[in-house]
């Protein structure tokens, strides 16, 4: 059961609530019409205090699709905090007009303190470095959705796995399925932490870690790219050591299975070069469309069950 | 009767006004279902020239849960007024697309020129040092809510009560009631100003000016705190003087009626302690939730009578 | 056929266009509430990478008072540009949310890239120097309901003739009729390109560039002025030169025909002075709030035919 819950991390989502969602999801594709008055009456609440475009527009489109409505508290700049109010006091007031949360934090645990203060459902859309349930859930279903499965198959994470919310929230969804192996490839000083080995050996999934990704790209049926985020790098001298030196090409494809999907969860700046944009593999526009149904199925479940 | 009214000032206002405003109010609270689409096909127009995050979305809520849309002129920094465009002509720009227009302003009197030249009613969401009328309208309705009248009680305002513009309105509200008393808790050089103490003296209201809240805290029936806004100072060093003076703490309500309701504007710093948060006495999160349904009340009113 | 169409430039339309867009217009007016919902269900997309406070609240407006529903791309700083995302990518993701994408850029050219990579109707609410399509229906528009007709009326266009989007929209809308003639009203170094007399002469339509107003004001049926846009000069101490020796003032109008309407883009600054308003002649005010009707025209024949 999704209705009423928070969604904060995917550590407290089972298979099962993917599944859901999943299903949710396909049943909007097949059928949009028939959802566009589900949640008539609701209303959203963003609150953004880091911006996004992607989520939350994909958030606000899937909202309106659905019938309901959206207030946005705007830029964290003008608001109210900027006079001095805590973000406490902040979310009280977005639960007092609202029916759901969604909101992004630059800190981790935001989402789940939101969640301990407000009455109604919080769904985090990205906070710290590690938590970003729904994309997680996006790129997911993106892998039902190209290769009719997840369990089985062979997934590549490629970039910045240390500070990456959104790779490090796609690895922890991985390990709640029953995938043949995960590499994990990036440079050093990138590497996945602890917890993440951790995570993924109780889970008994097969994970190697490697720096290159032309060792491994012929095995892969999944690559999951990921940009490199210059504002997670407390030294920027680090980011000019690693920035570039994972971009992919048409040549590094050359080794590639014909079924290989590549997914970003976008915005990309320059780690998939544009000439791949034409290829079969390239399913990253594609993955974000799935953004909207995803999210519709998700807004819809919590909120109406 | 307030249909296509305009809503600059408390002055303004009768008494009668505000209590059919409550009464709607009340029945919007009784029934939220019943007012879903009550103002389908209506548009509000909101123009903050000066920011405010929980007027700005309590108005965008009420629209939408009344069944109307919003249209948001957005940052006064990238509009037309940046541009060099006047005030007159971005009103009329807002009147010949919206059916009413809220609008905040810095300055004093800009509510009521613009609703000179619109002919859609215009709501003043704040403006200058004296007006805001729906947060008095607010505050009043909170007081009859937790106390069930307003006629009889014996009330404390605290705070800037020179240039702030809720306690302003609040103490002008108060004034068309039968209140026992109202003290005026402020430090000397935030005191009333003179029209107020007319106001008062011609409403026949019994009011007394002090300077420390602890002398007449168990006297009262609802003390109304408020945030000493820095940027209403025409000097900084005469805020930091004043700056933390008048902070509510579980001690200072030792002295305090069991009774005793704590309303505030919101957004607060640090003029409430945390700890007061969780005693019977703090109403102010209860209250800056009934801003949505006393502002769907005044739009309906307005709107459609 | 307008349906599925992209509007990027003047250029692509017909004279046939503009007159279904009218007639829909006019139907509108006669009828408003009969259109409440036919866009029900659909949303649109705003991107304004350049801000646009009228156009882009027309359009939010356009788009609520047919039913429809609106996404907005927000402040470009703020969005996944600012992280480095390209045009092409951001377009994608707009269009993969909604059902049409209004959108405003800079730069020559942007909209009709947009177009090329969108499969949803791309409308241009701007861009460069040259391309306003929307606005010159507006500006047409206006003219058919003030004067019952476009053919056969003298025009002056005064203004920024070289650098202004509005100006060369409506120059090389008006060529698509049959006017009596247009005179072309500006400094020295701000006249009109070749290309624009060669439009006009391949046209048929007798034009003459003049620098004084006062010359033709009395053989004028209708006179768009035009605000003098400073950002559109390479040189700051150029437009200095020209700033407000082209207002109109009362004085100026002396010799008119009492018939005149004067047409304004708007937003003003100091190109005509306040006392214009209050003249039979001044129409600009009606002109921009016909925005609202030309816009739910023009979305509605675009998405629904």
């Amino acid at each position: 059961m999704l209705r009423g819950r928070d969604i904060i991390s995917v550590n407290e989502l089972s298979r099962q609530d993917f599944e859901r969602i999943f299903d949710a999801a396909d049943e909007i594709l097949e059928a949009p019409g028939k959802w566009s008055s589900v949640l008539r009456g609701k209303i959203m609440a963003t609150a953004f205090f880091e911006p996004s475009t992607r989520t939350r527009l994909s958030f606000h489109t899937a909202m309106l699709r659905l019938g309901g409505e959206v207030v946005d508290l705007g830029e964290v700049e003008k608001s109210s905090m900027a006079k001095g109010e805590n973000l406490s006091d902040t979310i009280r007031m977005l639960d007092s007009y609202s029916d759901v949360i969604v909101m992004r934090h630059r800190l981790e645990g935001a989402a789940k303190l939101a969640a301990e203060i407000a009455e109604k459902p919080v769904i985090n859309a990205g906070d710290g470095s590690r938590n970003h349930p729904t994309q997680a859930m996006i790129d997911l279903y993106a892998i039902r959705r190209f290769h009719g499965r997840i369990d089985g198959l062979t997934i590549g994470v490629l970039g910045d796995l240390k500070y990456g919310r959104a790779t490090n929230s796609f690895i922890a969804a991985l390990a709640k399925f029953r995938v043949e192996r995960i590499y994990l490839i990036s440079p050093p000083q990138l590497r996945v932490r602890d917890d993440t080995r951790e995570l993924l050996s109780e889970a008994g999934i097969e994970f190697k870690e490697v720096e290159r990704l032309e060792d491994v790209i012929g095995e892969l049926d999944v690559l999951y790219a990921s940009r490199i985020q210059k504002e997670r790098f407390p030294d920027p001298s680090e980011y000019e050591l690693v920035r570039g030196s994972y971009v992919i090409t048409a040549e590094t494809l050359k080794g590639a299975r014909s079924s290989l999907t590549i997914l970003h969860p976008l915005p990309r700046v320059d780690e998939i070069s544009f000439e791949v944009d034409s290829t079969p593999h390239a399913k990253y526009f594609e993955q974000a469309a799935l953004g909207v149904p995803v999210r519709m199925a998700l807004l819809k479940l919590i909120l109406v069950g």
